[in-house]
């Protein structure tokens, strides 16, 4: 079997573990990785991969076939610009929702142009959830689906909150509260001469904050309370054709970056089949993300 | 908006919820319903729609574009070899899994040498079960999935109770026991002149039963306990990349054949979506299955 030759763009929390899923994948192959600082301070797991500073120096059998941008959202389009025009495939899991209609518009004239894929938004959310939520709504046309986050760290929270002067370091936990509603748990600690109750005043009416109930303790050590693990409660009440009544719901507890990586290698595998242009995750067949040989999987999974 | 012009062929219980999802979907015209009958003993819901006995007879305006096939599933590739070199798309529900992939691999031909599409097996389960399955793996490629079915009645397990001697009427229900594994709740209503310990003891015996925890009892009416909710509960553990420990689940509770009617529809849609040949539903983008404005879809549920 051929295998895939990808690599990855970025090597931050998540590339750490799309190598993991990469390395897991009967079919995939690694043949480098790019980091900004090269092969400078570079993580002993990585002696045995080839790194590099700009991607056009992976040549000749080198040569991905797709590129894996584990790079911040905001740089995704860019990348992805730059890479596809080379003749490389390129995913990302892009999370920015309401940017997602226009990047994909731009980036289905760049992957023409270039005879090559992009999928984008390839994460869990959006992503696998935007799958359940398509999904759900073919089920039951009519109805309301609310998609609760937590428990979990926010990273975009928790960043806004270290911007916050007198915050050492935080950590902002989402928790559901049901019908889309989320309350905050922010953990901070605090530079000396601060004091909670100022520093708890100026998070909560911080916009990432304003409208959410939000709760601010002060802890001696955040890196102490950090932990990895998400989760995710998608629900639907809705009518499929004339009956009303219809229940759906999709749960799950994960680690987070784990499984971003994981679905950015799927969508790696499933770029290299479809036609050339840009795609979300709901307009790609499911099957098309799974390893393995497409009857058998037929006969197991439908 | 140009409609699509379906047809339904057999109008029994899911028929009638076909009927009702057809009349609910804003981008679909009915021109016929295909029944045995003909006219005769028709039901007054269809006094609007023509009635055929043969699918060549909706003719000219009244040609069907897709039909959809609520027919037995033993009968679904016998009706879809017979509609498709008409030029007319078809798809079904067919559930027996273990066929799956031979029934596929004969409408492919057939399909593909029509120039039409076929899509099969498109249910709840196999149908939208699969795509949850397949996408679980794809999230988590080591691991297990279990479908937990029910509690809801079992309509293959009901028949095979009212095949055995001295059984008037006879209810299945499933109840989910976990990892699988499953109960069976008989309510049979008895001949006179039959005792309970002698049917009970044939149906535990039946290969239906033989394997599954049974018990049966004795009702006056198994019309008065009959409801058609039904539900499934699909869970997976498994290794995203490295990372163990990933817990999936989904869950609904609905009423049987109108989800099962609603998901023909869909996949009546996507049937006109797709390049000629023969489809389950996860080599389908789920997207397709959606009525609507594809930008839109994407701006809202990606």
């Amino acid at each position: 079997m051929e295998k895939i030759k990808a690599a990855i763009v970025g090597y931050g929390n998540i590339g750490k573990f799309v190598l993991e899923a990469l390395e897991a994948a009967p079919d995939f192959q690694v043949t480098g990785i790019v980091r900004r600082a090269g092969a400078t301070d570079c993580p002993k797991e990585l002696t045995d991969y080839k790194i590099v500073k700009e991607i056009s120096e992976l040549k000749g059998p080198d040569k991905p076939q797709v590129a894996i941008l584990a790079v911040p959202s905001r740089k995704a389009q860019e990348y992805a610009s730059q890479i596809l025009p080379l003749g490389i495939n390129t995913v990302d899991s892009f999370d920015i929702h309401s940017l997602i209609p226009e990047t994909r518009k731009a980036l289905q004239q760049v992957a023409e142009k270039a005879g090559k894929v992009a999928v984008i938004s390839a994460g869990w959310d959006p992503g696998s959830d935007s799958i359940v939520r398509a999904l759900m709504q073919a089920m039951a046309p009519k109805g309301l689906t609310y998609t609760n986050f937590g428990p979990g760290m926010s990273m975009g929270h928790s960043v806004a909150c270290k911007a916050i002067e007198g915050v050492k370091d935080a950590l902002s936990m989402t928790i559901p509260v049901g019908t889309g509603i989320h309350r905050r748990m922010v953990y901070v600690e605090l530079f000396d001469g601060y004091d909670l109750a100022s520093v708890a005043a100026a998070i909560k009416a911080d916009p990432y904050f304003v409208n959410d109930e939000t709760h601010v303790m002060q802890v001696e050590s955040v890196d102490s309370v950090k932990d990895m693990g998400h989760g995710v409660n998608l629900v639907r009440k809705g009518v499929s054709g004339k009956t009303q009544n219809q229940l759906f719901e999709f749960d799950m507890k994960i680690n987070n970056p784990a499984l971003t990586a994981q679905i950015l290698v799927g969508a790696a595998r499933a770029a290299m089949r479809q036609a050339p242009g840009c795609y979300t995750m709901i307009e790609i067949p499911v099957i098309d993300f799974l390893e393995g040989d497409r009857d058998s999987l037929i006969a197991h999974l439908v």
